[in-house]
């Protein structure tokens, strides 16, 4: 397997790898070139993000700055705005549905390390060992400004995540959630 | 009533009207062109920040980069410093007293959506219904970094915020408030 | 003392002190160079952050956007990565040792105010008085995304600091602590 293929499997691997690197560093020019593009040139701003993310419905607008890791592990369904100052770390699949609404500042991550110290030293890379899990948002939800939603997290469909939350758990459907750590308070 | 007046009313409103639009991309224009010039330009900061906010006093510093919604709404008192990589939505009137400081990476929301899936929803518009509320800070007041302050809060004189709060609620004067959700924990 | 020696040395400081605000203006233009320079132009963003930080080892690796106060108080150590949209507030020294993650937009503040309102306000100066303490981090330490680390906190070696936590106080080495406020939960 490629380290990509380890990455994407959940394996331990190396984000040193050149192929990894490489798309890395595309992706931060795109992002650079979409955080100081004018708001108003939409076809700009649409040619960029087709490079920039795995795949996307319609009407999808991201409000820059917006950060990620390679772009191309992002699936974003229709009708979804992301706000400003965003970050999504995906390592992984970050796949979002349809008609949601994910508030300023959000830090979405589908990449860990081993939380012992010495497992996470590489004998042979300067970069930490890694291991992935896709994180999975459903339809119809809206994660409020300034939360955090932890690698392996499926957020259900009809969901609603209050401000400034940490999710480290799944949040099912039909449920408002909020808190660190996130937890359901009522359904919707 | 025009959208942007339903907006400043708290009635649900199309945040997609073009009135509202043409001001929200003048702001972005108006952020882009602030978070990249150099700081000792007080000149052309000063400049921007005139056309950005609704209206200011006297020693109003804002470290770039600074992020808002129509940047028309907020208000701020004289002697006041925002840090870096603050988030202002403001689409209800944000108001800072004097002599406050805002920490970095403090995000103020004056606008929120209906908690429940099906109701966010607009039939004629790729946009989420839209409700907003004032946000009111006092005097001397000083808000720690990373905070979070919501929709219709009131935040009294003489009020210190504990960095990495949720404010959900009004904050009476005169207190030391921290925690999420934050919470008053004694007089000052 | 000047200002800057104050400052050092956890004294009340005026910040608006000249010295101060020449190598903070440098500080934010070195800033605005190293976020809008290609990911891939490791000799320039190695030179720039030559300028900014105050020392650092090998294979230190810093994603931009990162923002700082002055910069030249921050000393890292060999092998260290630190993610995109970090803000540290090095009024005061804040050091990193070897082998240590910082994930995205964690926040590190060596600088603080009275928390009395009345005690904050400076007769003769437009800003706040301000205190300073210094932040320590050891080795092989992983502080999570969207942390924040409050002034004189030391971090052990060997410590996992879970996503969006609030660090305010200190954290033994060998320990993986989580939460806001951040508490240990179990050595390593």
């Amino acid at each position: 397997m490629t380290e990509k293929e380890k990455m994407l499997a959940g394996e331990i691997y190396d984000c040193g790898d050149p192929e990894l690197l490489q798309r890395w560093h595309y992706a931060k020019e795109l992002q650079l070139r979409y955080n100081n593009t004018d708001s108003r040139n939409s076809e700009e701003l649409s040619a960029i993000l087709d490079e920039l993310l795995g795949s996307h419905g319609d009407n999808v607008w991201i409000s820059a700055p917006f950060f990620v890791d390679y772009g191309e592990n992002i699936h974003i369904g229709s009708h979804v705005e992301i706000n400003m100052n965003c970050v999504f770390l995906d390592c992984n699949r970050i796949t979002i549905g349809d008609n949601c609404g994910i508030g300023p500042g959000v830090h979405i991550y589908a990449v860990t390390h081993p939380v012992n110290p010495t497992e996470r030293l590489s004998p042979n890379s300067q970069f930490w060992k890694s291991l992935t899990a896709p994180v999975t948002i459903g339809n119809n939800v809206w994660i409020g400004g300034s939360s955090v939603v932890l690698p392996g997290v499926t957020i259900g469909d009809n969901v609603t995540i209050g401000a400034g939350s940490v999710v480290t758990k799944d949040i099912p459907s039909n449920s408002l959630a909020v808190g660190n750590p996130c937890r359901v308070i009522r359904e919707v």
